[in-house]
C-alpha cells in the first residue's frame, strides 16, 4: 500500500496551469499533487558568447526552490552565495531535455531561459519542472510565432519526464516526498511524445538493482509520460 | 488621471490569502493588484548566536524575487553568487517592521524567519511584503499558542505598510509600477494598528519636496493602512 | 542632560577640511566630534554600461568602515568577502543624495566617485559622509571647471544631513553613539541649502513614534542642516 | 571503424597503479587509455555534522581537473572561486557509487575522501574516477584493517564503472573524446562485482534513442565491468 | 639625482604619531613623506582555533589600501568580494615580522590584530606598515601592562622596516613612487633593533642583481632602520 | 646530521621530465626527491586587456596543490572558493621568475601560462616549480619555433631556484619538509644560468638571522643552481 493509497502505476493529480505570469512571454504553473512548480519562459534577443554569430538559438534553465518550499526550512541559496551542486545538476538536466525538441537552428539567434521555482515540495520536482517548463517554452514559442518571428517548426515533439522507484519492494510510479525518501532504488525518465528516450537517471540507494527491476521502471515511466504528454497537448492547443 | 483609473487615495485590490503553505507554521499569499508575494514564516528553536542563552526570541526576514517576476528577466541572485544591495535592505526593513510589534521575551529563545518571496513584481513590493508577513507571522503565532509554546501575549499590535508618492504633481496613494518609475517622489510607510509609526522612507526622485508635501502623503498612509489592517483582522480572525 | 552635555539642539563641533589627498580630484575630511570620514571624490571618463552614449554623467558613492573604527573590532569587508547589507544600504543612500543636487547632462558623460571611509565612529557616519562627501564633490568640479572640463551649472544646490532621535523622552540633534544606541526613535534627513527635502528615513528602535515626534525631529534637522551649509559655503568658498 | 581502431566492445588499455601516494592512506593512478585520474583516499576520524553521534561513518568524493588536461586550457576552478556544475555533479556521483559498497556501520565514525584529480583528459573521466576510486578507498580500508581499526566486512562487493555510446549508428565501449564528442547518445553505467546496477545516466546527445539501442549499451557495459572488476581484483588482491 | 632630491642614503621625513584611535588598544598614523597609513591594534581574548588551549597567544595582521590612496583609484576590495594577492602578501609579511619580536607564550592566550590601512600612497607602504606597525603593537601592550594583562618581557626587540633598490644604477634608500615605479631592482628589510634580520625580499624588475649590488642595498637598510629604530624609541618611550 | 643523510651541500635527486602532456605544448614533471610537481605550459593567442595592442607579450602562472598531496589533506581552494593568500603569493614568484629571461616583445602579443600543481609535497615546491615551468616553458616556445611563429631569441637565459635554510645551527641546501618545518632560517634564490640574481626571499622563523648566515646561504644557493641549470640545459636540449 502506498502512502497516497495511489496503484502502483498511478500518477498524483497533475494539473498544467498556462499563462499565469503577466510578464513572461510563455509560463505554466504545473503541480503534481502537492508538489508545485512555477515555470516561466523569458525570450532574450541575444545568445551566449560561444554561439553569437553562428545563427543558431539556445534553451537554456535555471531551477531553484523558495526556502519554506520544504519540510524544513532550508538556507536561501542567494544567501548562501552560490546555487547548490543539487540545484546546478537539476537546471542541466532541465535544459538538455528541453533543447532536445527544439530546432535551434529554426529558433534563431536567440535565448529562452525557462526559470523553474519551486514553490511548493513533495517530491518529484525536477521531472515536474521538466513537464512544465515545456509547456511554459510553448507558450513563449506560440508567442513568437504570433509575431512572426518563427516559423511553425522550432518544436520538433513534446517532451516530459516522471520519477519510478523501487518502494517497499514494488515498482511504483511518481513517488511522492513519503515514497522518496524510503525508495531502494529511484529513476527519473524524460521522454518525448514519440516515446523516445531523452534521459535516464537511475540510483540505488539501498541495494543494487537489477535490469529485470530497471525494466519494469522504463515500463511504469513510459505509461505515465504518455499520460503527461496527453496533458500537455490539452493545455497548449 | 492615474494610469489605472484609482482616485488619488484609492488602494488597489488587496487580498491576503493565509494557510497557502503545506509545510510552513504561518503563510500567506498577498496580492496588490499585480504584485503577488508569496509569505512564510518559519520557527527554529535556535537563535542567531549573539542572542544565545539571554531568554530572547528573534524575527529576521528574507527577500527575494523570482527571476522573471518582473518586466525583464532579472539575473536570479543565487547564480549571481549575492544578493543585491536592494534586496538586503528591502529584508533589512522588513525584519525591523515585523519585531516591532513582536514581544520577543514572550517569544522565548526561538527564531521566527519571514520569507518573503515575490512571485510577480508590479510596484510596491516591499510594503506588500510587510503587510502580507504579519500574517504569516501571526499564523505562526497562532500555531504555537496551539501547541501551548507560548502565551496570549506575543504580538503587541498590527504593522502593515504602504506606498506614496507624487505622481504628476499629486499625491497618490499605493504606487502601481506605472506610477512609481515616473514619480518625482516615492515614500513608504509602516505603522501599527494604533496608528504609531513604525518606519519613514522619503525619497526624492527628481526636485526635492516640501514638508507640506511629506505631510499629504502621511495622510493618505493613515488612511490606506487603516485598511490594510482592518483586512489583516478579517483574516487572521 | 545628553551624555555630552550639549543642548538638545546642539551640533558636535563640526569641521570640514578639502583638499586632504595629494590625489584625488577632491577630498574632505569631515569631522562631527569624534566622528571622522575621509571622502574623495574620483573622476573617470566613463559611465556605467546601461548609460553609455547618452551623453549624461553619473555620481556614486563607496561606504566602508576601517575594521577598528568602531569600539569592538568589525571583521574586514574585503577578508569577508562582501560588503554588508549595511554598508551597501547607506551608499545607496550616500549616492542618491548627492546626485539629487548635480545636474547630470550638464556633467557629460563620466563617472564621480565618492568614496566615504570611516576612520573613526561615533554615531552619525552616513550622515557626516553626505555633508562631506558634497565638499569633495565640490571641489572635484571645481577642478574640472578650472581645465574647462565643464561649466558653471552642474552643481544646482549644496546638501547636507544629519541625524536627530528621540533620546530618554526628548528630540535631540546629531546623536552621538552613546545616545544612538539607547535612542527610542532614529531618523536621518538630508536637504539641501534652499531647504527641499531629499531623503527622509525614520525608524522607531522601540515604540512606534507620532507624526507630532517626527515633526520635532524634522524641525531640529533643518535647523542643523541649515548649520552645515552655511560650513559648506564657508570651506568650499 | 572507431578513431582508435578498437573492436565495438573493447576496452581502451586500462592500468590501475596502486600505492602511488607518500601520504595518502590509499591511492591508485588509474589509466583508461590517455585519460589519466589520479584518485586518493583520505582518512579523517570526524564525521560531517549531520552525521555525528551516530556511530555511522562517511564516505565522500572530490573531483577536479587540472587546468591543462584537456585540448584547451580550462579556467582554474580555484581562481574562478568556485566548482563547475559538472564537477559538482561528477563528485556526487562518485561518492555515491563508492558508498554503494560500503557498510557505513561497520566503517565506524570516521570519513574517507576520494580525491579524484584528472591529470589528462581523453573522455571518460567520470568512470575512470569510479573505477580507481574504489582501489584507492580499498587500500586506504586495508591500511584500516591492519591497524585494527575495522574488521573485514566494511566492503560489501566491488564496484566499477564504464561509459557507452552510439558511434556513428552503432554502439560502442568505453568512448574517448574523439567519440564522445560526436556520439549521439551517451551512457554512463555504475555496477557492481556482483553484477548489480548501482547507478545508470543515459543521455541523448542528439536524436532520442530507443530501449532497444539502451539495451545494447547495457549490454556492453557488463562486459566491460566485468573485465574492470577483474583488474580491480589483481590490483588489490 | 633622485626626485625628490634626497641624498642617496637620505629617508624621507618620517612621523610616528602614537594615540590617534579613541577606540582601539594601540594606535599608530605613520608617515614616510606621502606615504600615510593607520596602524591600529585591537586586542581579543581567544586565538585563533589551531592554538586554543596551548596557553600561546598570536599576532596577525590585516592590510588593505583606500580605494583613491593612490594615484588612479582602485577597485574597492570589500566590493571585488576578496583581497587581493598583493595585500595577502603583505599582510602575511607584517605579520611574521612582528611576530618575531613578540614573546608569544609570554603574551597568554589572546589575540592582537594589527589592521594597517593606507590613507595615502607614495611607495614603500609595507615597510612603512611595519614600522609604524611595531609602535601600534608597543602601544597595546603597554595597555595591557598598565591593566596587569601582562609582565614586562612580551616585547623582545625592536622592528622596522624599509625599501631599497637600484634607481638610474645607484643603489638609493626609502623609495617613493617615482623611483619604485622605475628602479631596477627593488628590495624590502626588516630587522630588529639589535640588527638582526627578520625578512628579506629582493626582486629584479628589470635585469639580474649581482650579490654586490644586493649587499650595498643591505648596507643603505641598516642605517635606515637603525634610524627608524631611534624614532620608535622616542614614540613609544 | 640531516633526517635524509645528505651532505649539507647536496641536492635531493632532481629529475626533469619532459613532453609529460598529450595537450599541452610544453610540458615537465619535476622531481625533487619526494617533491613531484607537474608543470604545463599553455599557449593562448591574447594577452591581459592592459597589454592588448601594444604589440608585446605575457608570461604568467598558476599553483595549486592537490588536497592530498600533503600529510593532512588540505581544503581543495576550488571548493573553498578562492586560492589561499599562500598560493597567490607562490604563483606570482613563478610568474615573476620566469617573465625575468623572457623577452616579451620577441613573443609577440600572446601569452603563455605555466600551471605548476603539486602532486605530491615534501618541501620546497615553489623552487621546483620555478625549475620545472622554465622547461615546460622553453618547450612550448620551441614548439612555437618550429612553426615559425617566433624567432631564437625569446629566452634570455635559464632560470631556476632552490631554498636553503639553517637547520639546526648549519646552513643546508634545498630543505625537505622534515627540515623545513624545523629550520630556524629559510630562503628562497631565484638565479639565471649567468649568475644573475632574480629574486631573493629570506625569512626568520625563529631568531633573526645575521648576514654572515644569509651569505652563507646564498653561496649555497649559487653551487645548487648551477647544477639545476646544468640538468635544464640537459633535458631542453
Amino acid at each position: 500500500m502506498r502512502p497516497s493509497r495511489r496503484a502502483f502505476d498511478e500518477l498524483r493529480p497533475v494539473t498544467l496551469e498556462r499563462g499565469v505570469s503577466k510578464h513572461a512571454e510563455g509560463s505554466c504553473l504545473v503541480k503534481f499533487g502537492d508538489t508545485h512548480v512555477l515555470c516561466t519562459a523569458s525570450l532574450e534577443e541575444r545568445v551566449p558568447p560561444w554561439l553569437r554569430g553562428g545563427g543558431k538559438g539556445w534553451v537554456t534553465a535555471e531551477y531553484g526552490m523558495l526556502p519554506r518550499s520544504t519540510g524544513d526550512r532550508m538556507r536561501r541559496e542567494a544567501a548562501a552565495g552560490k546555487q547548490s551542486g543539487r540545484s546546478l545538476e537539476i537546471q542541466r538536466l532541465i535544459g538538455r531535455s528541453l533543447r532536445a525538441v527544439v530546432d535551434l537552428v529554426a529558433l534563431g539567434e536567440r535565448q529562452i531561459t525557462v526559470d523553474c521555482d519551486v514553490i511548493q515540495a513533495d517530491g518529484g520536482t525536477r521531472t515536474a519542472a521538466i513537464t512544465g517548463g515545456f509547456v511554459a517554452l510553448s507558450e513563449c514559442l506560440a508567442w513568437m510565432r504570433a509575431r512572426n518571428m518563427i516559423g511553425d517548426k522550432v518544436l520538433k515533439d513534446h517532451v516530459a519526464a516522471i520519477s519510478c522507484g523501487i518502494y517497499k519492494g514494488t515498482p511504483v510510479l511518481d513517488l511522492d516526498y513519503a515514497e522518496d525518501s524510503t525508495a531502494e532504488t529511484d529513476a527519473n525518465f524524460v521522454m518525448t511524445g514519440a516515446g523516445g528516450i531523452v534521459e535516464i537517471q537511475g540510483t540505488a540507494e539501498g541495494a543494487p538493482f537489477s535490469e529485470e527491476e530497471f525494466a519494469a521502471l522504463m515500463a511504469l515511466a513510459r505509461g505515465g509520460i504518455a499520460q503527461l504528454v496527453d496533458l500537455q497537448k490539452l493545455t497548449v492547443a
